[in-house]
């Protein structure tokens, strides 16, 4: 089963980085997971298309028409912001990319539930989670130590 | 964009026509989007694959090894029993087989948020849901009046 | 611990029954549950809160002051239609007056918690769901057999 | 309407801290919302109680007994930690007492939608949040600038 990682994030100035992110994890194989919005959300799920991979977008909203058009695989959950809990539950790691306060909660579930966490910087400190400077590094710390196709 | 087909249900004896359900979806180009479990949600997803198709499934727990194993994209969401509204949310429209409690209430929040509904025989009986007797009439009332790759 | 005992619907035209349920739980003690909206959630609030009862108003929004005049104590979910798991999940017992797919959700999940559910004529015809014809009756019937104040 | 406030945190250490504040704000009319379960919640109930004052609890699970025994209303949602959200959406204000990742996703989730936060010390350290060295000093910071039977 292919390896599911988790791109979260928002900010304009972020989104050439998350596209890089995007694209280097369909180059590995994975699956790239976002909330299936704007910004860093829809920069990571076009890197992951440019690179031939595959993406899937968890909506807060109850229409499949608001996902940004890089996802392919649409889940709308009509429970809002409390989707950020199944977008990082439904990474085996996650990548922060920029953000604000709902990334933080994202990262804070995703520690909670066990799943590697990374931030890319410039991005949020938060004790105990790892940081990397650039995509590349990101990418690897978040698949080290993965099973699957894309470790 | 693909049309994703979201198949609801449960109950072993529904297994047969829920797989025969899954493969006329797949040989249509609909995605199969279930709550990733056994038995119906199982089947469908096994005759969607049977079929070269896609499948999606939506998980009530925290962990991503508790889909089966005929689903290709998996969505952990953590939200227990609320997860039946991201199911049927996530369906351009929905085909219920057989099943108990949580798939009236899919078959109540499909309806609430404008979801086509079809009910294949046996199963649930709800005033003003067209039912289907076998899945061949089902698959076709599903996407009846639908878009896109699958209708 | 005082029971809870949540009442769901909707319908202008069966407020004045709604009203009827929420007075006569706050003459047993029993603390009124709503979705915290309006129509039936509103007009049972009020009947109890018109007996000195107090009452909870689950919210789908993300904001308090969308609840009714009536409620005491608003929880505000951010969940949308999820709500509707909660509102039921909270209730000892549940009694449906009038109501639509909302509703029908609401009674599904409750009888998937193995809550006990009454629906009071007119409403969803469900089978296996015991039924009353007037008011007095559909609290007898929800709280027989649970323990606590209100029994 | 009384003013509702949220006390989020987890941690045995802080216990007598968290009691204090529960106690301070029931003797200011305020409402006390937790999560309904020990440690920190606990005790934030039980020194709201000790004051006379009232109770709330939103349980992650679907069963009310598991809530602590100084939590008057019990709200159980069913939806795991997503219920976290739902804590402090609830609140006019927040208090955060110790805690771990969850706390720190109900602190983002709380800033996202523009809740008053303040930090007991020791705590989290989250940029923009306010902090306090006295559980006095932490609810006269929660309750500055809000209207109600709190301010």
């Amino acid at each position: 089963m292919a390896v599911q990682v988790a791109v979260i994030g928002s900010g304009r100035e972020h989104e050439a980085r998350a596209e890089e992110v995007g694209q280097l994890l369909a180059e590995r194989g994975c699956i790239v997971v976002t909330g299936g919005g704007g910004e860093v959300m829809a920069a990571a799920s076009r890197g992951a298309k440019a690179a031939g991979g595959t993406t899937i977008g968890i909506l807060p909203g109850e229409r499949r028409d608001e996902a940004n058009e890089w996802v392919d695989h649409v889940v709308v959950t009509g429970i809002g912001h409390a989707r950020n809990l199944a977008v990082v539950a439904s990474g085996d790691a996650v990548i922060a990319v920029g953000g604000s306060w709902g990334t933080l909660a994202e990262i804070a579930f995703a520690s909670r539930l066990g799943r590697k966490v990374v931030i890319l910087e410039p991005g949020h400190e938060v004790e105990g989670i790892p940081r990397a400077s650039l995509p590349e590094e990101a990418v690897e710390l978040a698949l080290s130590g993965l099973g699957g196709s894309g470790a």
